[in-house]
């Protein structure tokens, strides 16, 4: 095998790629068209196949403060989902639960505000629990298997280990941990740190 | 040994009382009088002993944001010190360097705006690196000493291990574990929430 091959080998077997999620709302159709006038439009492609960046923006209200010009996610959900830290909790004045992607059972609600008009959410925001994209082909050589959670050391400014990871396994995931930016923050991370699954 | 104290010293062993800070600004003699017209005034004492909260508040203008209504925390010291999170750095529009308290040197200035008038710091911005104050009475009982790093296990929401957290004896200190809001909220810390400093 040649050194670069090997190299490679190794660092996938070892390492996962980390990214910071910051502050961000997806959204359905149909709120989009309430909020935008129209469908999300995608500004760039996320390392997520098929997710993206929008050019649409909206203001999130909360009742003790609001964030302005705030991401939106697409393509648009089934429900919306309104993923902030604890820290942007404080400022809105909502206690985020942290939750897996999707489980907005008796999460807050919050206010959305777009250029053309506005959503009150009844529920929907949460902390996203962190977690790690997984590739099926990947899954084997790191040794995690889908809702598994694992401890994962980080190799970062300020390491830290955090646990209760949840791995989630999908043919159209790209294999990268995500981190709120609370979490990124406390372990100093910077674009291209690796975290390593601890057995 | 009766019950509650042997579980007294079972946790004194094991376990250290965490507390997450705010972020803060310590100021000089001289620096209070320009910003308050008086010396600083105590609303509040501190867990660490002769450490206060005062009346007095600032706001903090970095070149992209502040932050009004910052605690001032006394007594003065012989240079300020500006103890924000990374988060705080993104709205300030300065990059904090992680630091133990009094390593100011390098850092980055902010200015401070008080109701009676301005500061211009040259230099204090940090983010505080994770530390524990211990007492002289808890190091041998935790196995620790001065200036030593240790891994933290916390007992939180989301529990994570903590490398590299600073450890400072000193018989002017109550035995606490201090991190910032981003390490707080990154491991779902609640006031009473418990750590481990691993072997």
């Amino acid at each position: 095998m040649e050194l670069a091959a090997l190299t490679e080998a190794v660092m996938r077997r070892l390492f996962v790629e980390m990214e910071a999620s910051g502050r961000h709302v997806h959204v359905t159709q149909q709120q989009a068209i309430t909020l935008f006038g129209h469908r999300l439009t995608s500004k760039r492609e996320l390392s997520q196949p098929g997710q993206f960046l929008a050019n649409e923006r909206v203001s999130v209200i909360g009742p003790k403060g609001e964030f302005q010009n705030v991401a939106v996610l697409g393509p648009e959900r089934k429900e919306a989902q309104v993923e902030i830290s604890l820290t942007d909790g404080r400022v809105l004045g909502i206690a985020p639960p942290v939750r897996p992607s999707g489980h907005v059972e008796g999460t807050p609600g919050v206010c959305l505000q777009g250029e053309r008009g506005k959503v009150v959410l009844e529920r929907g925001v949460m902390a996203a629990q962190r977690h790690i994209h997984v590739h099926p082909d990947d899954a084997p050589i790191l040794g995690v298997t889908d809702k598994q959670t694992v401890r994962l050391q980080t190799y970062t400014a300020r390491p830290v280990v955090f646990e209760d990871v949840l791995v989630r396994v999908d043919p159209t995931f790209q294999t990268r941990v995500h981190l709120d930016i609370d979490e990124a923050n406390a372990c100093g991370f910077r674009p291209g740190d690796l975290g390593r699954i601890l057995p």
